[in-house]
This record gives structure tokens, sequence and C-alpha cells, in this order.
């Protein structure tokens, strides 16, 4: 440990201490007897760790009353480098069953309230019901979600340096130094994720290239067209980033809408409409507003230009260890706005057929109102043909 | 659609056809009155759609009686580009309760048991089960797991053409075409994983670099360790390889050790009884066999050679669509052995705080005995310090 990192991990011990102190006075409010964590990120967001997605059981068990224990297979072990202290580590064996071994670490709470990662795997949930036939399980996110969702300040710093890096890609693309014309969009696609990790960024989430007709397609698969001139292109893109010295990383995620060659008056007059319903929603990005109320003010905008049945999709989501988390910006989400929340604002209009276009930017609450991670420039972008 | 294409086509949709045969077969025979699939590889095979790991729900039900359902976010029902006949898209809208919608389609299988993906998320079967109260619910893997580790020639090319691709990375490792002295064991995982993608795979799953006492770790991620001459590493690395014209990709899965500068005459002996317990495994895979016959039978070498502690992790996992799926080749699993099964056979040992070392192929059982995917060069490999 050099002695310029000593003191970061001092620092990344006390807020895991925090956590944990919040996680357990939560657990108590709601009589929940232990907590158990496996897929997912509330363990990493609680110890640093994070569970491969493999079929070998990664489990903490974390008791009400009582020490936790990691339960991790014997080979991963030695990835294990730091635990916050007080959790013991009790890798398996091959031959071992490990829910049994989780299931007699649960103690007391056997016959209560257990509490289990949202993501770990359903077929986890079933062996522990089978072997706890006295408890009953709920899903980690009503005791974390509240708490993950509100960011420390290491927490917002990771996001503003990952949505920087982001940033620096999408001016590229606006900027015309990523050539669309003529190239497919998964070789787009590859040169945006490659620009991704040459910004820092230690994993591409995802890179979806959206042209033409498929840019109606939210969520499209880049794919083997290629990009003509006239085309508009969704360009929506996000991965992991790792601040220096830590061990868990925070998401960018990030969509600009860039057209190949000069863009019809049909476009340009769609385009100012989803700007405009953006900047309304970043704007209400306020402590004391409800989540929902970021998805109504962009809502509105566009509705009030008779475009509401071409915005297909909640206004965003939540974004931290995990690309989507709470809270949820969605009509029916009344959770009130508190400083460090974190969330997307990403309205879309999708023309089934033709074309789609979508903004989106990383916005935090702050005390005074929304500060949005994302800075490149928001209009559209017109790149030669 | 080309007319080269429509031929592959059909005969998809009739492999297809076939497996929805297999699992409405197992069904019956189980008295499993619903299979609901989400994330995990199930679905996919079922039906050439992948589920996004998304908090929004895709769930396939099957009835064991009555028409499938296959429900995905409206925002994803554009990339659901072709379900085998008889399976209706039901895309359900950002405030439609998708867990209500999958509830009442599985009939009269409320009242009896059900199986749902083993990967699903836990939040998924709570949902489900608080629905149904009356149904009794069972991971997916005890209807599909069988039929899936059994691979149909389609499959096995596919896991061929990506055990050739990954043999020309692993080729350039060994010749020295990848440098290693002097670099971080992170930037070699990236050169490994671009090649990967260069030699044709369409997402790189995994890229272990363990070097010196890093490969004492099975698992170890890449770090910013800089491999020294004398280094021995471990390079253990796999992707998804989609065939022409195919919406779902096999895995690739290979290991190979390499030293820089002139290996120790006990890294050489001990590299000596890996070479033979790897080739024993290899040479047990054959129809007859039990799965776990292949782990003793490359157990037996290196405990024979006095080393058995060192091997400290099951010999391997079937392989396919998921880089781990049945069989398992670990004690316990009697799993008979037949045509089509394909696994890996890795044995490694492993010497704390010194180094490492691991051999793996892909093997897949044909009818008069193993056929290994991976040919590349099988002996220690030595490169320039």
């Amino acid at each position: 440990m050099s002695s310029v990192g000593a003191p970061d991990a001092a620092a990344r011990g006390e807020r895991r201490d925090a956590r944990l102190r919040r996680v357990r006075d939560r657990m108590a409010e709601m009589d929940v007897r232990a907590l158990l964590l496996s897929h997912g990120a509330d363990l990493p967001w609680l110890t640093g760790y994070r569970a491969m997605p493999l079929e070998r059981l990664t489990l903490l068990v974390l008791p009400l009353e009582g020490d936790p224990v990691l339960f991790v297979p014997t080979l991963e072990a030695p990835r294990v480098s730091s635990l916050p202290e007080g959790i013991a580590l009790r890798p398996w064996d091959e031959t071992e069953d490990p829910l049994d071994l989780a299931a007699a670490a649960t103690g007391p709470g056997a016959r209560g309230r257990i509490a289990l990662s949202d993501r770990a795997w359903a077929a986890t949930l079933l062996g522990l019901q089978d072997r706890l036939p006295g408890a009953r399980f709920l899903a980690a996110s009503h005791v974390t979600g509240a708490l993950r969702a509100v960011k420390d300040p290491s927490e917002i710093h990771a996001l503003r340096q990952a949505g920087a890096a982001a940033d620096g890609v999408a001016a590229a693309l606006q900027a015309g130094e990523v050539r669309l014309a003529g190239r497919t969009e998964r070789d787009v696609s590859q040169e945006i994720a490659e620009r991704l990790v040459e910004a820092g960024h230690r994993q591409v989430n995802f890179s979806i290239v959206g042209s033409g007709p498929n840019g109606a397609s939210p969520h499209h698969d880049a794919g083997l067209r290629v990009i003509a001139p006239g085309d508009v292109v969704v360009c929506d893109f996000g991965g992991q980033w790792v601040a220096h010295g830590d061990d868990v990383g925070y998401c960018s995620d990030i969509t600009r809408t860039v057209v190949v060659g000069d863009p019809s008056p049909e476009v340009r007059d769609c385009y100012a409409v989803l700007e405009a319903a953006q900047a309304a929603g970043v704007a209400a990005a306020r402590p004391g507003a409800a989540a929902e109320d970021v998805d109504h003010a962009a809502r509105q905008v566009i509705a009030d230009a008779g475009l509401g049945e071409r915005f297909i999709h909640r206004t965003g989501h939540g974004i931290g260890i995990e690309e989507h988390e709470d809270p949820y910006v969605v009509t029916g989400n009344r959770t009130p706005l508190v400083e460090g929340h974190a969330f997307s604002v990403e309205p879309g209009l999708y023309f089934a057929g033709r074309f789609g276009m979508r903004l989106e930017d990383i916005v935090v609450v702050a005390p005074h109102g929304p500060d949005p991670l994302n800075r490149v420039d928001h209009r559209l972008a017109v790149v030669e043909g």
C-alpha cells in the first residue's frame, strides 16, 4: 500500500462502515432479520467486492444481530483483496453445499423476514426457500434501494468522471471525427466502444447505434445496416468507470443524435421539441420534486407539440454502480428527490419505419437544483454525408 | 431474406421446433404445468431471442397445454426479429405490470408445478410467488438442463468455429506474437480481447492473465502487475461466436500457460504432470463414462504425482450458449456421458504466493470417444524474456 493510497483506503473504509450502519438501521426498522447479498450492486456497494456472474455461489450473510460472513468459492477467495473490518471470509470447497452453509449462518433470521439481492438467481432463492421453510423472503432493494439511490460525494465524483469521459466520445461523434456515412452500425458501435475504453472506461456496457429506420427501435442492436446520407443516427453508449484506487465502478450513459447531411425540416422541428423536452426534464430535477415530476415535465413539452404518442418509454432511470437502478423517472414514482439522487433524463421520439431521436444526460440533484454531468452540445449535430 | 439465407432459416426453424417438442415431453413427464423463461440461455436456445439483462421483464410463458406467449417491454419489441411459429409476442407498456400479465397467462398451471429460468432474478420469482400462491416453483434447469447439455450438429459446428478462433489467439501467445515481458497483465488481457474480436468473436466474455504469484489465483482479474522474465503466465480467455446467419452465440474457452524465459526444473516437472492429467481427462470423455469419471481421471494423475492439494477446483464445466452450463465435470456428477455433451477439461496447479498453471480444452463426446475442439499446442510454451 502506497502512502498516497492509505488515506484513500481509510476514507473508503469509513464510507463503507457508514453504509453498513445505515443498512442495519433500515433492517431494524423493517424487521428484516438477515440480508443476503449475491449478484448485483448491493454487495460491491457495501463491501467493495462483486460476485462473478457464475454458477458458483457468492453470498454475504448479514444478520441483523451478529457478524456478517461472506461465502465465496475457494477459487475466488484470492480475489477478495480487502473486506471491511468485521466481515469474515468463508471460502467453500467444490464438494460443499454453499446454500447449506448460508442457511446455517442466517441464525435466528431463519424464522423471520430475510431480504435477498433482487438480482440473485431464482435458483438460489428456491434453494434457500427449501432450506429455510420458516423464513419469509423479500427483495433486498426494499432495504437498500433508497439508500443506494442517494449518492455520497465520492460516488458523485466517480459519476462525474464517467460522464466527462463519455462526453469526450460524444463530442468526437458530433464533430464528425467518428465517420458515419458508408460504415455499418456495428463498425461505428465498435469504434465508440474503443473510444470509451481509451477515455478511461474499465468496461463498455453498451454501444447502441440506430441509423435511419433502426433508430425507431430504442434498444436496437447495432447491425449490418450501412449508414447513408440523410440518416438520423441515434448513438447511446456507456460503460463502467473506476476511480483511481477504488475497486467499484460507476456508470456513464449518454445519448446524442447525429444527422448525416442536411436534416429535413421535419427532423429539425422534431428535434427542437426533443431538446426543449429534455431541458424541461432536467430543470425539474430539484430537491422536493417527485421523481415522476421530471417525467411529466419532459412529457408535457412533447404532448404539447402533438407528439405524445412518439415518446414510448419512461424519461429515465437512476444510475450508479448499475446502469439502471433507483430512482426510476416514470409515472407513478412519487419518491421525493433529494440531494444526491442521480438519474438519466432521456426523452425520445420514434417514427416506426422512418427514424428516431433521443437526447440523454445524467443529472445529479444538487441543493439548489439540477447538476447535469453531461455538458456536451445538446443541439442536433450535423455531419458530412 | 436472401435465397441463400432461406434454407438456413428453415433448418433453424426445424431445430427449434424439435427443441420445443422435447421440452414439452419433459414437462409432461415431470408434471410441470408451465415453463417461464427470462434471463439465461434457455430462452435463446428455444426461441433465438435473448432477454436483455435489464430490470424490465422479458418472460416467455409456455404452458404445458396452450399457446406460448413472449412478454417483452414495448421498447424491446422491435428487436424480436423472428420467433418460432406459434409463439405470440405481447409487448407490455411502461405503465402495465408484466408480472400480472405473466401470472394470468400461466392459466391452469397456476395451481401446479411451474419451472422458472435458474437465472431469472430473485425479485421476479418473489413477484410471481405473490401472484400465484397456489403454484410450486422449481428451477427450469430440471426441465431444460439435460436437453441443452446434448448439442445438436449445428451447435457443435458453432462451438468448433469458436474453438478454432480461440486457438488462433492462443497460438499467437505461444509464438510470442503477443509480447508479455514488460507489459501489465491488463494490457496483455486487452490485446487478447482485441484478438478474440478480430478472430470473429461477437463478444469477449473474459480474458484472464495471471502472472507470477497472481497465477495462483485461478480467477485472477488482470491487473497492473508488470510481467517479468521468469514469470509463469496463465492466460484463460473466451468469448461468444455467432455463426453466419444465426442469432444465438456459442462460447469459446481455452487456457494456455506461457513461461517468460527459461522455466525452472520445478515448473517443467509440474507442467509435465498437468499435461498428462489433462490428456487423461480428455481420454476419459467417452460415451457411457460418467461426467465425474473425467474429473477422477485428471485428478488421479495429479494425486499420483503428490500434487493433489494443488488442484483446488473441479475439472470442468459444460459449455454452449453459456460459458458454464451442464454437465459439470465434478465429483458427484454421475450423469452418463452421451454423444453431443460438450465441456471443458481444465486441471490446474496452484502454488500460493509463487505461481500457477492451467491447461484447458473444450471437448465434445463423439460416438467413438473424445473430440477436442482446441488443437493448439499443449506443451509448455516458452517465450523470450
